[in-house]
């Protein structure tokens, strides 16, 4: 794909600030300002990097506001990320897009219902019962069991699997080698042994949940582990059993959330961060990564440590450790003068 | 399934204590006590949760001990546990069982033995030499590498991959996308390149192992990888070669355990523990979540934090932690009190 | 396979020092010092051990120089990691070569390019435009999207999933279920909802690279996400989008590199290690396991613990947060001391 400086603000919805002999340039990429090259439009989205924009040899920029004086032709946008993946969409390398219908070598099982538009790829083997929605892609060696359901606009992509009597919404995203609906880690210890406790329950992801390569989310042991509307979920995640996760979160990889945790809206998680099992955590509330949670957290808090605590006390603390070796000479040497002092007095008693 | 209250006290051996008019009331499910419904029984595994039964909704409960005065029947039995997994059961979702028999689209090598009941779904390799028990199941896109065995009564979940040399025993489970018998991580640094170790060992899995979703569990340099009888495996976990296990463990989600580390019986890690290598833990003992092992630790033990120490020891350092900023500000305010009497001292001198 | 102790010391280049009747000693294996048998060799790798050879069974020993008075014959060698690589791939389990060609239930795509010798497994879906180089193994259920790259010799085990625009050098392994060129963790918030960043950018896999099981590597969100040639990466690692990492470093398991962090060559990170975004590590830096790195790095440094400094001082932190509770208890002591000080001056005065 290539679009002059001038195709490009029109696709953008930008106004265009550029010189009569800069909007028939020809651009065909997007590229950060450090090393975009002629044919790249870049992108300024943290006013702090303008200064590099003069150095830039991208062929255009995509800002927030016109910069005066600058020797390159300018798309003002209103909102520059917006902008940003929308560029980005439109110089994406061309796939071939997937074929609808079912590949031969596909294993369909018996009352499936698969909408139209859908692709089935190769080696894919769709247990009774599944219903899939219109346009979803199922990649290649994906399994879906029984009396599961996949939305509309959804993408499977290879490998993943889906147990049974999981329910996902429309326009879901999974990436590859991921699990959706294994057995939770739940057992009693009964006559010397771990006995599983049987897992009846499901998983329910909603309407544009996004989740990333080789997670795991395992069912419920009864009713359902649920992953709100619009969360998006890193690589490598681990969702235990009876989790319930709200809307518009951010999951980073490696985290770990255990049995029964309950997540509000829009929480974030940072990588490898740990909950403790039933934790709670409020809305909007910050995770730092590598934090350990092991007790509920109110809304709109920003925590990070292992225990977890709120950050600026945290950042206060881990201050105070770093001193730590300091105040102990200090201790002792105080503890020295406090010793002579102690002896001038017993002297002249 | 649906069961009388009277059917379903016969089925768990319970005791039933119910008016007349109760004993025929359909149950149809298991639910926890602040959700279940009419047609629902429910479960008093902890006596702290006596008080929420009167609001519950549940058409029964499973109790350890008669409660006198509940307006609900009641199924008395020695071990709530066992019951309910038991009621879990009986109510279970009605799925199809897997066909026995190798699926057309399997590839089969030489030299394979396959028992009766044996089901090896479609996709699945299955390499020269390899032994499949009575009734195992093999998910669809598994592979079986040359030579390994696995016992009865297995289940493999779609795509698991078992690579050459493995033995797994019976009433195994694997759930899916889990690796077991990939080469370790184990490197010499040789004219200025990292040239691997061979690895010609293998993995053992005892019987009544249960491993979940995305595990990885790496073979031998020499000899085996161990995982011990009844010893059950969250998630995400990684367990490095020559890694031995004994029986009836617990291992959470997200755990690594390195090279060549020794557990005994019965321990417990909690999520996203880390052990060091050839770290040797003994029976029984209790690794809290996020927990750095660096060294050798009895049995019996309760260890947290990073470094790891002793339970009651590290809540002690974490409490001072938490309070040091305090600390560091009284130490000041010594320091100015004991300025102030040596400057005292100094001029009575 | 079974050889000589004349024969093992001859393939191996070692000069041999055994006694006439030891020379045609048969050995078959290879076996760590305290459980190889008489059929194994065994090796000093390291000096502290030569006193466990005494009592030894192993039939034979590998070392840098020869030891008086060993009754045992002794193969010397420059170099005994080299010695001991070879030794296992002399009698590593024979295993039968995967056959050339393309399985008939593999999938191939338009405008592919197969070299000779490459072997496609069973249930392999290789999408169009993809090539494939001398020699190279693409494992049963492997997914290779559509114009990616694989050079020669390179082993991809079963069920990997490499998506487009992916560029596979020489002599690399990828072990099972893992993952090349997901879409990476990069959302804008716009319009009260997480937008996905499109990721146009690919991934650059250099020659040698090794790579374990339940991997995922993020594709560029632009231009390529890289692992420089003889880097060697264990299970389960997170590697994120557009991150950068040198030459010949070692990255264990667990590991989470954020987006956009840049590693220099000869980099070690120890388990469930991670690093923020945009870190960057300078060449043969080492951080110790669980350790959170929240900037930059210089070269051959050494550092651990969250967050993450240098050993040394870690070292000292964290023996003073140990003995922070006796600390406090001093700090109490000196407190109460200083009290009777000031009383006895304010008694005088």
């Amino acid at each position: 794909m290539r679009l002059t400086v001038a195709q490009l603000a029109q696709r953008l919805g930008a106004e265009l600030a550029a010189k009569p002999d800069e909007i028939d340039r020809q651009i065909s990429d997007v590229g950060p300002v450090e090393v975009a090259g002629e044919k790249d439009v870049t992108f300024i989205a943290d006013a702090r990097h303008i200064d590099k924009l003069e150095k830039s040899r991208a062929g255009a920029v995509i800002v927030a506001e016109r910069i005066e004086g600058l020797a390159k032709p300018q798309l003002v946008v209103k909102n520059v990320s917006a902008a940003l993946i929308e560029a980005l969409n439109v110089f994406a390398p061309q796939l071939k897009r997937p074929v609808a219908g079912i590949d031969p070598t596909a294993k369909m099982g018996q009352d499936v219902k698969i909408a139209e538009g859908v692709s089935i790829g190769p080696g894919v083997v769709i247990d009774d019962g599944v219903r899939i929605g219109l346009n979803s892609v199922i990649g290649s060696g994906c399994k879906i069991g029984e009396n599961s359901r996949v939305g509309e606009n959804c993408r499977l992509d290879s490998n993943v699997v889906v147990y049974h009597n999981c329910k996902i919404g429309s326009n879901v995203v999974i990436q590859a080698n991921s699990t959706v609906g294994s057995t939770g880690f739940g057992y009693c210890f009964i006559d010397g042994a771990h006995r599983l406790i049987p897992h009846n329950g499901g998983v329910v992801i909603e309407d544009f949940v996004e989740i990333g390569a080789n997670c795991s989310i395992d069912r419920a042991k009864f009713g359902e582990t649920r992953i709100g509307a619009g969360t998006k979920i890193d690589n490598l995640v681990q969702i235990a059993h009876n989790v319930v996760i709200g809307k518009g979160c951010l999951i980073a990889a490696l985290v770990g959330i255990s049995g029964s945790c309950k997540l509000g809206d829009g929480v974030v998680l940072g990588g490898q961060v740990g909950l403790a099992d039933n934790v709670k955590i409020g809305d909007g509330t910050m995770i730092g990564a590598q934090a350990g949670v092991m007790s509920d957290v109110g809304a709109g808090q920003q925590l990070i440590w292992t225990p977890a605590i709120e950050r600026k006390e945290a950042l206060r603390v881990i201050g105070s450790v770093m001193r730590l070796p300091k105040l102990a000479k200090q201790l002792k040497q105080l503890n020295n003068r406090v010793k002579r002092l102690e002896a001038a007095k017993d002297d002249k008693e």
